[in-house]
């Protein structure tokens, strides 16, 4: 019986990685569209947003299989926990690359507004806090986790600097301002991914330590 | 045990009310301080944001109890397994609540741009939104839930009918730029609020019928 739910907690771990490389593949090439300018490839991360819903459906129902059978042991139980919330941050990444593939398409509309530069090294910084958190739920690393969680202020200082540049801007020239909003909406997609990462990251050191780091640090912006 | 357990159940069930609550009256006093143009109301709101965090982590650990007594019920697992994901989607509607109160300090600091008809009337239709996936959960109530779903569509058209708006504003004056920039964000929280408040509704529908309606119909806008 035991052999049989370590096989399942495996399986639940690989569906997990399976989903998470999904997801990467899913953010990067939406990138790549919008700095490509590729309809096309557009499209295609639109469409595999289906696969990563499908995956977050079944990996629900491996958990909730997992949870009804015999009393886990206490750090099973939080792995599973922890699978279940992990997917749903995944599949909200996912709608967030689906949410930039549509901003690309609605850009590719008009001539480009700016050379491309801070958006895709946000991007950058992004996937890497991605993949890290990722590597730190499997390797079971809260080290790792703990890092992830730090590198979201680069992100956020990125997004706050790259809006101050766009909104001068809109603040030149009216013409620029639909293509300007919807590359705040870009930036804004990026820095919502990497705060899904450092959900994944905080969710990891829960996993591993029993303990929970999320809304531990008092409001900095209070 | 049962009759234990029965109690701890119903001890799960009131704290994620009265984390609903909280909520609920976090983002109707988040809009009264926009409407108002009241910034100590603004900042009130953003304190409480410490208070939803803490019952998160609260109902997390009862839930984690809950999960690691003897084997529950198919039922009352996904109901605590529910309750896990209720409690982090409330969350999330805090931390909204929290977004909006900041861009109302924001926006504070210059003239109101335009009387807000629009924002409170998505505001109204939102909280209303937010009531009844609660009350659906509250009373294991699958028509309520479907009907929260279906409410969502009206956000998302009111969200887009602002935004052209006050894109035309931003396009005849770009003075008025920051200020309708900021009440996007605002309705732009809202409607994220509403998809909040729609999740619940999937999960309610999850957990009184078994029956995931998250993801089932392709994405309509492709």
């Amino acid at each position: 019986m035991q052999r049989h739910f370590d096989q399942d907690l495996a399986h639940l771990k690989q569906t997990l990685l399976r989903m998470g490389g999904l997801v990467e593949s899913q953010i990067q090439q939406a990138l790549q569209a919008l700095v490509d300018r590729d309809s096309d490839l557009a499209v295609d991360v639109i469409k595999q947003d289906h696969d990563v819903n499908a995956l977050d459906v079944e990996i629900d129902e491996l958990c909730i299989q997992l949870l009804a059978l015999q009393q886990p042991t206490a750090r099973d139980l939080r792995f599973v926990t922890t699978g279940m919330k992990i997917s749903s941050e995944l599949e909200r990444m996912g709608d967030l690359a689906d949410n930039i593939a549509q901003r690309t398409l609605e850009l590719n509309g008009e001539p480009q507004l700016k050379p491309y530069i801070d958006i895709p090294r946000m991007a950058n910084w992004t996937m890497r806090m991605v993949k890290d958190c990722l590597d730190a739920f499997v390797n079971s690393d809260p080290v790792l986790a703990r890092k992830v969680c730090a590198d979201d202020d680069f992100v956020d200082e990125v997004n706050e600097q790259l809006f101050r540049e766009l909104l001068s801007f809109m603040l030149e020239d009216t013409r620029t301002i639909t293509r300007a909003i919807r590359l705040t909406f870009v930036a804004k997609s990026l820095e919502r991914i990497a705060d899904h990462a450092t959900n994944i990251a905080e969710l990891v050191v829960y996993m591993v330590e029993g303990k929970n780091i999320r809304h531990v640090a008092p409001s900095a912006s209070l």
